[in-house]
């Protein structure tokens, strides 16, 4: 869709990936069993045709992907799955449509492409087959060093501070905050990263037109300014009730780790938190009063989880920062080298001093664009490493 | 002392014993490490000398006691020590003075008396040379099934609470709490545990008689009415600022495990923590808002030092509790068999029926005690696993 992107999944795979994100739920694991094997557009044309089985592609592995067939993707279950696939024809839109949709600011991205955050990639399977994207930064670079923050909906007054804090701490010290956009802790999470200047990302269980909830129709439109809006399914999409377990792996996989503010026994964000352990990802919970229901399931975490007890982002960083890296420090390369930069947050960097510090409005006059393009480059600047600030503004950071 | 007890240590050992905790200081290493080969008798009686180093005693290890001299008992050491115990001969008090203790209800009880904790001997050469008891309860019969339960002297309402519950839901499962008598969680333990009709036991960093801290007066004559008070020094001594660390290793030794509810970072309730570790006694902490100095010990001991997070008494029961014994259950044996116990007791627990439950007003008149007496001898059986509550009062638990 978005012209200016390098990658190996060109226009016709591009199409397929996002008709098939009109077809198949997010996470179908029949749908992802096949795409490991199978290209996008070749399934597209066998579900469309209606004459021949998907599983058919099977057979023919193409000899980039490798592998065999997992043994679940028995013919019976394809055809099932085909079936569900085929009933939803009539939902895939004309080629004008995606069109519309991208002059409207949407970027669909998928495995191979440059925005494309290879650490989904771990989700084998249930990696989600395209995402639907909205939003200033790129998705790439602001998970690059990125903590999920998440938590119940019915957050405590207790929780709501203490989220906003980690959240505004996370930021200050260079880390994207990654939610999911509900109300309570993730609401906090995302404004708490806000206020602080930093970059944050909500994946929604909704299309990104139907922003769910719509309460947050204000929230949604600050975190595109700055950061980016992230969702598996077309934008006009309404969520499923077992839309926002499946959403959870992909908070999960997107960040180094994931961090439970507050969610009693029962809650959405302990799926959360196992999806991030069962992907290797650090666990953290944030202890509360035993006396509130709304820690619960942070102490059961805790307890018979093994997740670590953290009690701010200090904590935060030092188990999920890569070896060397506990926080910006002199000693720690920047995740994208200067030279891959795009030329407008090249030109912000040129404009940061590498001692003192400055201003964003100075450094934003310097570059040559507003006060706003800068703070949002100087924001993914920060987070893959080439920047810090300081009492005075930003920095650049000595390296080596 | 107490003339109806039986024990190895006899009339010349125990007054022995009692004098030299006039003598050194509680946990003295050099103390410590000479009765490990000495006895009692014998290194008194070459301290009052004065024409012997105690080290001679080292050359001839009694046949029982064996073992070599630890290293650091230079001759050097020795005689360092011996010159600060004598001193201190000056405050050994005649004979009648220790019976006068007697009769105001004080007993002194070493290794090898029927009422020693022998979990105290896991101290090694920081095992208590002797203790001074005063209360109803017997201090090793109360001990058997122990948790201590320690925190700040400066607790805040949530932990002043949190403490409080939990030292009742502890007494309420038939767990004797341990503490320190200090005020803040300490006290909090205590009353909790009285409050709920249990078993507790407060061991002081000062002699019984001065009872620190002075304004608990009133708390520690609720203690020796059906429990136990505990101190390694003589009764009018002082407490030391050293002395309330040293006093902390047996708080840890006495119990199946240590709970700390409140702790700022540097607080004596970690450094009790840190003796149980020692000691392979499990470690909990209950963790509290991240916005409190005061749950912060907790949250480190819980993420650095591998402390439980614990938020009730079930927790914590399920980790002190020995195997098979998850809390009171029809399968544990009683820890003393009911041949052991006292005549009164005894006679409290003829009175306890089998099936449905009777309540202590009644028992104790079946046993022909006073309530208070039966109230006390029903928490000691409770503790031992002999009854147990019911809806309806008391009834034996059936074995097997």
């Amino acid at each position: 869709m978005s012209g200016g992107q390098a990658g190996q999944a060109g226009g016709p795979e591009r199409y397929a990936r996002a008709s098939l994100s009109f077809l198949a739920d997010p996470g179908d694991p029949v749908l992802g069993g096949l795409l490991r094997s199978a290209r996008p557009a070749d399934l597209l044309a066998v579900i469309v045709s209606g004459r021949r089985t998907p599983g058919c592609l099977l057979a023919r592995p193409p000899a980039a992907a490798g592998g065999e067939a997992p043994a679940a993707l028995t013919p019976a279950v394809i055809d099932r799955a085909a079936e569900r696939w085929r009933a939803r024809l009539g939902d895939l839109p004309p080629q004008p449509r995606l069109a519309a949709w991208e002059r409207a600011g949407y970027r669909l991205v998928g495995p191979g492409d440059a925005e494309w955050p290879t650490q989904l990639d771990d989700l084998a399977e249930a990696r989600p087959v395209v995402l639907w994207l909205r939003g200033a930064a790129d998705l790439r670079f602001a998970c690059l060093r990125s903590v999920s923050v998440v938590g119940s909906r019915a957050a405590s007054a207790y929780g709501t501070h203490v989220g906003t804090e980690l959240a505004a701490d996370l930021a200050g010290l260079g880390w994207t905050v990654i939610s999911g956009g509900a109300f309570g802790i993730d609401a906090c999470a995302h404004r708490g990263a806000l206020a602080a200047r930093g970059g944050t990302v909500a994946v929604l269980a909704s299309g990104l037109t139907f922003g769910y909830p719509k309460g947050h129709g204000e929230l949604f439109a600050a975190i595109e300014r700055t950061g980016v809006m992230v969702s598996e399914c077309p934008p006009e999409r309404a969520p499923t009730r077992p839309g926002f377990l499946v959403r959870n792996r992909v908070i999960a996989a997107l960040s180094r780790g994931t961090v439970v503010v507050e969610a009693a026994l029962r809650s959405g964000a302990i799926n959360t938190a196992r999806h991030a352990g069962e992907l290797n990802r650090p666990v953290m919970a944030v202890p509360g009063p035993v006396t509130s229901e709304q820690s619960a399931g942070c102490h059961e975490l805790i307890r018979e989880s093994g997740a670590t007890c953290v009690t701010g982002a200090r904590d935060v960083v030092e188990l999920v920062a890569p070896l060397g890296d506990a926080g910006p420090g002199p000693s720690r390369e920047p995740a994208v080298p200067a030279g891959n930069l795009d030329p407008v947050t090249a030109s912000v960097l040129r404009a940061v001093p590498r001692r003192a510090g400055r201003g964003p409005a100075t450094i934003a006059t310097l570059a040559g664009v507003d006060l706003d393009t800068a703070l949002r480059c100087l924001g993914l600047l920060a987070a893959a490493g080439h920047v810090e600030r300081c009492e005075q503004g930003w920095r650049a950071r000595s390296v080596g």
